[in-house]
């Protein structure tokens, strides 16, 4: 998988990669990072990629034509879409996160501080998507949600050890309680189930935990 | 604002704080950062912080003691908010970040892997925040964006260039089109009514398009 990303700040989302499972995965090359910069793409001395609004208000708006020529310099695989980060997009969940991991490069437009002029949109058509109803910097912090969430999902970057396959939402129901050592924490006890032995009884002790929390949590989501 | 973050990837989140917006409210201490790593807190010589799910399952468990132990060691201030990073907590909006941003001291949990040992939630009794119902690496990255949200509307982060005023949410809507130079780009021309200088009609049109496009993307909002 090949992730392309629009950024004016590179390092912020590079940075992510020199951790953890990114790290790993892009040593195995299971996964690919590249970066560019609009600020690059700029025609003007000052290398300018932002100017005021038309029609007034505060902040700052990316001006189409640096963002869109350094879109158009990447180069396109026949499965690839374009995804760009914006409170005004589809709000992220796991099911857009098993899509997106269906493709094998996946191009991310980042804005920072005010967004984007909407030409961009016009002319690059992208998928947009929110990490939620809240407002941030920047589309780089949700870029590399999109990046790690998807990440996880492709054959060989997670090892047995950080499996998925209990992972809240991967079937719906948020997922049980947790123990490990010591059995007894400052008198808190692990619960004698999970000690038993018989996979029978811990089978149907996490899936009612399951249901009991979601219940109690996300009663949503059983809708 | 003074956030406290427990990670075993301390450097995660210190490398976001190296850019942008938030670099400049640290460097003017309308924020403050400080790191805690568990691994700091281990009572074994291997420095471990985690192991094997008591009923078996695969994946490994945040033990409690490194962590509580961490979590115990930073100074509370009277206007102090714990938050656990996790898939299980309340889907994170901008009522929580405004709520938030009231308190002088957020303290934030960050798991990684397969989560955290349940005596930890028994003990510390956090609040309990989701990014969105999808599955991330850990729980640095939510951190950082809670970090980025709460920081936007603290008083002297946001320069004039970077208002919060038009925020998509901050009046449950969202944004209007944004345009800027050039007037004709690529035969895409900015609207008419943002050059004629009538802050009446431009102020209709851009809440009519808010209204508009709010309908189009997220009728859940205007319900």
């Amino acid at each position: 998988m090949k992730f392309d990303v629009l950024t004016l700040f590179p390092e912020m989302v590079e940075d992510y990669f020199k951790y953890s499972i990114l790290k790993r995965a892009l040593n195995s090359k299971i996964i690919e990072l590249n970066t560019i910069n609009p600020r690059d793409f700029t025609l003007n001395k000052h290398k300018k990629v932002d100017d005021t609004p038309y029609g007034g208000g505060a902040g700052m708006v990316l001006m189409p034509q640096p963002y869109v020529d350094a879109y158009e310099s990447i180069p396109k695989s026949d499965k690839s879409i374009t995804i760009m980060l914006s409170p005004q997009g589809e709000p992220m969940n796991e099911k857009i996160v098993n899509d997106l991991a269906q493709y094998n490069q996946i191009i991310l437009l980042c804005g920072h501080y005010e967004g984007f002029d909407e030409r961009i949109r016009e002319i690059i058509k992208p998928k947009e998507i929110s990490l939620g109803d809240f407002v941030l910097t920047g589309g780089e912090l949700p870029a590399l949600c999109i990046i790690d969430a998807v990440s996880r999902k492709l054959e060989g970057t997670l090892g047995k050890i950080e499996s998925a396959q209990n992972d809240s939402f991967s079937d719906g129901l948020l997922e049980y309680p947790q123990y490990t050592k010591p059995r007894d924490f400052r008198g808190l006890k692990v619960p004698d189930v999970l000690l038993n032995g018989n996979h029978k009884e811990i089978e149907e002790f996490r899936m009612s935990e399951r249901i009991k929390r979601t219940k109690l949590r996300r009663p949503d989501l059983l809708a």
